[in-house]
């Protein structure tokens, strides 16, 4: 039995969070389901692919990640599994599954067939929800789906290098709970290109010239408290490896935070420079 | 060995469901417990029965739904505990369970009778704790109450036939996450007062003539793309059998939501004409 | 095997729990996970220290509590693990524990010293992660960690009875989910200063002479309904056994609260005059 993890924009006051569980357990009554989040930004598939690409690697091989986000089944939208890294996602082909497979080829990609094989009446979300049982159970992808080649492709904001090899521009890709700015520039991507060369993280306040090995490595005084660098603003790799900008210690509702006060929103462009 | 399902007005950020959790494992160690909302609006009974009734079909028999809503035991509020449909609801007899019951009668209805048998200092809450516990363990309802016959019925706004038949008028009993707005117009009742005839779904701005079997069912050109259509208006039934209007692809925060953009709210009339 | 409860700011939009889950389930596939809260305020280690106060005693003994709110390990903040009332607490040495313990003695302490033993790149939170299933699934807290005889100290806000023991001066420590205000002053302090002896609670509005039982004892006519008194001001001893005032049924985003109706707020001073 392997874990299901749920991904969803359904909120958590509504009773569909509740329901979609209550159909797993009735399927299968020793799921053990985890969620990640239900406050993905509604029919965001970008957030969606994030969350799931900086979470997915903390459970264990072979756990099986259902993505309830713009799922709804239609001509443009085919329900798909692939197999990935040793993990399965269950998801819309509408874009999440082909920006969190860039960089890594998947192992096996299937387009779910067994729609007509549900009692009439049943939702879309039946459909993945039969799938994850049948996976978590250790099922096969054929028996819930034929194999396909390719994925639709989406076009996402990508971070770029400079011709010259002099800068690397990359956009802010999502908002945490702390207002602290995730961009698309992955650490391996900014070592790459800097080749150990001085940098500059283009701000329009003063620019940032260290990434930190953590929050805390801000404080850098032997005299001064940690304390008395709050509200300073930093830049750092994050778990999930991208370059994230933050304010020390902030409080998006009373202090600020790094997208309100340095003025980042979604799509905002973050360039660092090298000398 | 049942599931407990827990729907409440805690919210998420207190303590209170955790504590209650704490609770039902102190008492029953393989207790498997499925939040259904913690988000409903403090004290509203109305919003806590719409979800339960939205809800509890998707789990198995024999669950266990306890309701914290309005469930402080005082001389108007006496906590019971209603068989129906082969789940089991604890509540206090608020209107909770009345509202839920009204098309099909309960199989069996206690009043809770162990409140004089718990430690001094207990409170409300580790009566229904007790309760559950007792009835996902599979003990009988006799054991912590006594039979009644009826439960307090709350007179609720119900969607109303016009005499001659010609009309068919509802309310919004619910506004979800994505800003649609739920009303009390069930399938079954349109269906009987239909016939088959043409009908308008009365609005604000231009009505509605169809009701649609899914959200993306909006889209009917083969030329335009899904994402089109977005910011149309519709109306479907949802998997709860009720009535919505919806914005196809609608995002409260952004690009408003049926709620919102069609001036609907709790309580707002919607109207039917057949013709 | 114990419960592990979470306790943290991380909010519930971000793959951050969800992670956190993954990393304990990778760790140890048959933990039993309760959320306590994820929202608490960043950084508020008063309020972190409040809830994990009012809940534990909800567990069974033997329970592991994992507190992730401001916990980065730097030079000021270590890593620290008590046992105190047969429960284990995982926090930084911040101040959370040292507030939690004020009145009980901690039945052992250890700084955590593991750090070096984790795979290069681990995060503090996989520190955690790897204390709390070792003392989960019943490890000894010496293998973990150094034995210490204190934690850092850190004075918060004590109600202060005054020299002539004619009042009890406490502060505002948190406001629910319902917009009522819970005070530092607990009933076993009050009893021993009140001495029987009647008391007021002074309020900018007219002032509280009565704590009550329950809510609902608010409700004394014999012939008005409940519901009449709904927005009625009053006092509690809540479940934790702290002073709460409150409003009667209160819904701060319709009809107000006891924050917003009686103008107290994080810090605000409650004082109690007996006579």
């Amino acid at each position: 039995m392997s874990i299901i993890t749920l991904t969803t924009d359904y909120g958590l006051k509504d009773h569909f969070v509740g329901a979609l569980k209550g159909k797993i357990l009735s399927e299968y009554s020793e799921a053990k389901i985890i969620d990640i989040s239900h406050e993905i930004d509604p029919f965001n598939t970008v957030e969606a692919s994030y969350i799931i690409s900086a979470s997915y690697l903390s459970f264990p091989k072979g756990t099986v990640h259902l993505i309830g986000v713009d799922m709804e089944h239609n001509k443009e939208n085919k329900h798909i599994v692939m197999q990935w890294n040793d993990h399965y996602f269950i998801a819309a082909d509408n874009g999440i599954l082909s920006m969190l497979s860039q960089k890594i080829v998947p192992q096996k990609i299937v387009a779910i067939n067994i729609h007509d094989r549900l009692p009439s009446g049943s939702a879309d979300l039946d459909v993945f929800v039969k799938v994850a049982c049948h996976l978590s159970k250790g099922g096969l992808m054929n028996i819930i789906g034929k194999e396909i080649n390719s994925i639709k492709e989406v076009t996402t904001l990508n971070a770029v290098a400079a011709a010259d090899g002099n800068s690397l521009k990359g956009n802010v890709i999502y908002i945490d709970h702390f207002g602290n700015v995730i961009t698309n520039i992955s650490k391996k991507h900014f070592i790459e290109i800097a080749k150990g060369r001085p940098y500059e993280i283009e701000l329009k306040t003063k620019n940032i010239k260290t990434i930190l090995p953590s929050y805390s490595a801000i404080a850098t005084s032997e005299i001064y408290p940690i304390k008395s660098y709050e509200g300073e603003k930093l830049a750092i790799f994050n778990e999930a490896g991208f370059l994230e900008i933050a304010i020390f210690r902030s409080n998006p509702a009373t202090t600020g935070c790094a997208a309100s006060l340095l003025g980042l929103n979604h799509r905002s462009i973050i360039n660092i420079i090298f000398s």
